[in-house]
């Protein structure tokens, strides 16, 4: 295992160190390394908190902020953060007007968030995304299971919390992003968590997997190594078969770590492309390691129909360490 | 060799073609794949011209618009472009008030936009960006390398330009800031370039390339794998000791494309304790991959001392597809 590393049980608080020190006008660490938090909190404002694995970087943490979270709990690498980290973190930002958690479809991440959710005692509702159409159940879930487009509920909904929506409306509207947005994901290679010091999964020089889960985790398929219009054919395919309908998108070509830019804007085009047979037509976009699984090489696509309260949700200001416009 | 691509020979067409898809709102990609340009041009500003190389990305292209580049020309993976493009480019951008080329410091890319200069019959000045502290000639160079330090040139001096520095004030600020500014770089593995299909080098699996190129070239020394600590203290000696004084400055971890961001935020914050032990404190800081070497796993650290011009230069405003901020 070669890794920018000191000791693999220190990596995680070495590292959130470093995100705060670098982030220090956007966000605070919360004590015991439980939480980052958005630094100046709004007053009156219901508060966002997400959270899971940590191995996604930048997400979550990265995307506290104006406009996004007002915080994100930080387990260890793919584990599920604890209940007392979240109670933690909703005591430090709610500001009264209650807390909309925002939760990947994994059985420990539901689990953990509802307990505190229940122990917390504060006014909280809950969206799990669950937009991966890649697998009906996988290793960790009940359910399909929620990636990248998680980051789409987080901005969307972090923009009308911004501009004062209540709980209620917000937990409709996080719903509604989650149910119009899907994607898929395919591995070249595996990612190696720094405790176990091995790749995750084993494949060959001329292999791929189709449909691969963001913390390895086995997808539709094994199959022969494919070039990148193929592979998006297939993925768009899915997406856009199961979405069913066609009009105005977001497509987002999320890099799993290990993919440089080069090839994830070649992606992009291949799946634009692909979209256009399916009558979607991609006006917004995004390309780059948003929800990243380690040094994983590979990507996902992710399809957001849009209309119009959601596209003024995504173009709305948001300052945070890894999304940043219109402020 | 695994790499989500169609044909090696069409790998920078269709990747500029995605990138102008994803990014039309900022630029405009010019006939022939020989140069991107920002869609909105400000007359009467000096405009600002780079380019190099692909597989740095985002540098260059990524950097065009507001507050940045007015333009970049991408020679294909780890190729000079060609006069022909920095011409077409300098055609299409000058506003009346003339050009300034950003270079980095490679044989081909300086006698490239010399010939460019030269043959353009346009008012252009040029600064030669040589930041990389580790070796004092190299595989293509005589003379220091420049690297992710070319990243710090193009964001002050870009502010300047917006400002409506002339072009005499612009060169002189651009070399003063490559003078304020040191990099140095480490690779835990190879880069693979698409049209050779194999690893650009060999290396073992404890081993750590001490001082690299951004191409893959040899660096001060091939070495036993150390801590994130032992390589941050090493090289923040070597640009700590060449630049030879304290200060405010800012703090630049760069991913070289296969490392995920925990392990540059764990090295922001080992580079950071370093710093203060040479007396320089980051009061400024940019973590990811900005200045890649494709797949390649690594990272360099980049320190700029910073005066207050080049302080408010760095926090102006940008837009741009892989910098955006205070607009």
């Amino acid at each position: 295992m070669k890794k920018l590393i000191n000791d693999v049980s220190n990596v995680l608080t070495e590292s959130l160190d470093g995100f705060a020190a670098a982030h220090g006008d956007i966000v605070l660490l919360g004590a015991e390394h439980k939480f980052v938090q958005r630094k100046v909190l709004k007053p009156g404002k219901v508060a966002l908190l997400s959270g899971g694995g940590s191995g996604h970087e930048p997400l979550h943490a990265g995307f506290v902020g104006h406009g996004m979270l007002d915080a994100a709990c930080p387990g260890q690498v793919f584990t599920s953060p604890t209940p007392d980290q979240m109670i933690a973190a909703a005591d430090a930002v709610d500001t009264g007007a209650g807390l909309l958690f925002i939760v990947k479809n994994y059985e420990g991440d539901v689990m953990n968030f509802d307990m505190a959710r229940e122990m917390s005692g504060r006014e909280i509702e809950t969206v799990i995304t669950d937009d991966d159409v890649a697998v009906e159940n996988s290793l960790y879930t009940t359910g399909r299971r929620g990636v990248a487009g998680t980051l789409v509920v987080e901005k969307v909904v972090g923009a009308a919390a911004e501009q004062g929506a209540d709980l209620k409306t917000l937990k409709a509207l996080g719903d509604r992003v989650n149910r119009a947005t899907r994607s898929m994901g395919v591995a070249l290679t595996s990612c190696t968590v720094p405790a176990a010091g091995k790749p995750t999964f084993a494949i060959g020089e001329d292999e791929m997997e189709m449909g691969v889960g963001i913390h390895g985790e086995p997808g539709r398929r094994r199959v022969a190594l494919r070039t990148a219009n193929e592979i998006a054919e297939e993925m768009v395919a899915a997406i856009a078969g199961d979405l069913g309908r066609g009009g105005d998108a977001l497509l987002f070509v999320n890099g799993f770590g290990g993919t440089p830019a080069m090839e994830l804007y070649l992606m992009y085009q291949a799946a634009q492309a692909q979209l256009e047979k399916h009558g979607i037509r991609a006006v917004r976009s995004l390309v780059g390691n948003y929800v990243t699984s380690l040094d994983m090489a590979g990507c996902s696509i992710t399809v957001t129909m849009l209309d119009d309260e959601m596209a003024k949700g995504w173009d709305a200001p948001v300052h945070t360490p890894a999304l940043r416009w219109g402020m």
